[in-house]
């Protein structure tokens, strides 16, 4: 056993989160822009997404946390520590959603805070260091680009400006909007310090359902790049010409599409390879295609990883334009770097899992959340629980009440690792 | 030699055609609807249709021959023979275009049929059996479909009052078009014998320029099965969802696209298959599709061989069914039986390209033509000449005089050896 865990009283070994109450807060929470169909649609600064920071920032109030607001309209609840000169252990999330989302994308892992801090007051336990949850502005990205827009300011991926610049489909400003439903807060953003950062999340993935397991201790987080593809044939009619004398973009296509995949499984265990999205000219029953245009989407577990996908997926692309004799572009589209999670939060995780008698996994996350801006800042690590049937961002996203309540126990304790607690 | 083909008085051996006069009158024809690109919009029952066949009708009235149009505005341009009792030797094409299409398609064989009669006339040669020229109503059908139309009712293929039914984008229909541009005959469809019939066109294919052969002598049009095909997978992020647990639609149908390939190589010499038409379900960059339907064109020159290919690819598919556990499902569109040609015609073209010295080799036409329709009437054939590129339905279709006036000898020869020659 690591000697931090141990530093726990032994009174607080057995300390666990109260899972009815949380899953209550879950369904209140979600019943905010619920949909017909169980799930819920809570856009980034709607009227819905006002309803919800009001009623999320006034349980907070009620577990006697203080609320910080910053200029993206990010929240910071906290909790004193009996040391407020240490940065806070903060944990958060989201709480927007997807047009069609279900009721745990993001809202667990801010409500799963929550509910840390009321376990903390139920039992008079003071940490050493504050703990803060947060919710991050507009993770979703559905209303307004970029995605994990409240956090990448507060990590200065991008500015400020930029975020209050954009706009959704209507023309309403992130500026507007975000004034209009009053959640311009005084803060600068990035201007608040973290100890070290969690997160806890419904893994939006098949892994641990596959593999029976209740946690995921997040590794980090793949990184990704995206290409458009465009391989250029002869449009010709499908009558007249004859299999030799043909060039079909298509066929061309059809066996990178299937190099993009034996590509992943080159490059194991982590390596991703999808290709999501597809465009055929002139795309008519009766004419071999002319040209074709696809996106490739390679994800593994580090930066050096994802660079031998990139050259591996070139050395065939060039190889398959040789054999065939028609041209393949690959144009680069954007890249993310992998972000691996700290040592010290990931082992937290696990150990955490380890005590509460949880079955656990390390797991990577293929998407990103708002802890990979976390972890530019401070030492950050991810929770993840089972999602059925790996579905989310869909209304039938759902999750067992048992796992809400392991993932939020291994939170309380990764968290009280990371903070200390006060002597008694 | 054939003892028909020496039939011919040893003086008509040299006889000839003006390509010059075919030549000329091809682009005066083609100056009604031409584009700036150098092609022909000149759609079925538009007011430049009217022009066009008032154009043709006069040539031929100018010829000497008689005219006759029928309830669905197929034009028969008649050169009586010695004995009128006998089925006339037909030849003809049609002379609407595509929006977008060139000055040969179908407008070729017409005025080759004109020619063939301009060079009787000049030679003052009389032909035992009546010569026709037709034109058939919209064979392309970009405005109206069906396509080959005029054919098509004329063969009972389909009903008059289906094809006075159709309508074009604008909602206007066929009868009323029709009767806007004055060609509703009084004559019923399909009540005019044909004792042979011969049809002269660009290859629209690439083999005779690949092949560097002047004449095509066409064997038969290929039978065509359309089939849709959807394969059913599980839609999942592109990121969460490492590659052991995913049902990738697109992937198992890019393996089915190579096999519609594979399916064509393994039915030589004729077997063509196609995938022109791709739809990718959500279509989204980083989402695994859930869903992809695509098109399956597959060709052979017997409807036992399009069976045999039928048969083939279902088997395949329900090998990769098997293999993903990915539902794939393919159902039929349509179906156009294989067109054998007759012997007689097939050998007349051979003969008559062989005693021209012109170079020539069997080909089978890929692509329908009313010729089609007629070898359900009559014993019938076809001449195809070479085109640049193999390029057709597009305003840089081009063909070379020299092929254009080789073919319409080769139609002049054929013709006359099937209609008889009067003793002078």
């Amino acid at each position: 056993m690591d000697p931090q865990a141990s530093d726990l009283p032994e009174t607080l070994q057995h300390l666990r989160i109260d899972g009815q109450r949380l899953w209550a807060s879950l369904m209140e929470l979600a019943a905010i822009g619920a949909t017909p169909k169980g799930g819920v649609c809570r856009l980034a600064l709607s009227d819905l997404d006002r309803q919800g920071r009001d009623l999320v920032t006034r349980w907070a109030r009620e577990a006697g946390m203080t609320v910080t607001i910053d200029k993206i309209g990010n929240g910071f609840m906290r909790r004193p520590g009996r040391n407020n000169a240490l940065p806070p252990v903060m944990t958060g999330s989201h709480i927007d959603t997807q047009p069609t989302g279900g009721k745990f994308d993001g809202n667990y892992g801010v409500l799963a805070g929550i509910e840390v801090v009321r376990t903390l007051n139920d039992h008079g336990i003071q940490t050493e260091a504050p703990i803060e949850v947060a919710f991050w502005t507009n993770e979703e990205g559905s209303r307004f680009v970029p995605v994990m827009m409240g956090s990448g300011v507060f990590a200065q991926a991008f500015t400020l400006e930029h975020a209050y610049a954009a706009k959704d489909s209507a023309g309403l400003s992130v500026k507007d909007e975000l004034e209009r439903i009053g959640y311009v807060g005084p803060e600068e953003p990035g201007a608040h310090p973290i100890g070290s950062y969690f997160e806890t999340h419904i893994e939006q993935g098949p892994v641990l359902e596959d593999h029976g397991q209740t946690i995921g201790v997040v590794t980090g987080v793949l990184g990704i790049r995206w290409y458009d593809c465009t391989v250029t044939g002869m449009e010709a009619h499908a009558g007249p010409t004859p299999m030799a004398l043909r060039k079909d973009a298509l066929q061309v296509s059809a066996a990178l599409m299937q190099e993009v995949v034996a590509c992943a499984h080159r490059h194991p265990p982590h390596g991703r390879g999808t290709v999501g999205m597809v465009q055929v000219h002139p795309n008519s029953r009766n004419v071999i295609p002319g040209r074709v245009k696809f996106s490739i989407d390679l994800r593994n577990a580090s930066d050096a990883l994802c660079e031998a996908m990139d050259a591996d997926i070139r050395a065939v692309a060039a190889r398959l334009s040789a054999e065939s004799g028609l041209p393949i572009v690959i144009e680069p589209v954007s890249a993310y770097p992998a972000q691996p999670f700290h040592a010290d939060c990931v082992d937290a995780v696990a150990r955490a899992a380890q005590k509460l008698g949880y079955s656990h996994m390390p797991v990577v996350s293929g998407a990103g959340h708002d802890a990979v801006y976390m972890a530019r800042l401070a030492p950050a690590g991810m929770i993840f629980i089972p999602c059925k049937d790996g579905i989310s961002h869909n209304e039938i996203e759902d999750a067992q009440p048992e796992h809400i309540t392991a993932g939020c126990n291994v939170l309380l304790h990764a968290m009280l690792e990371r903070a200390g607690v006060a002597a008694g």
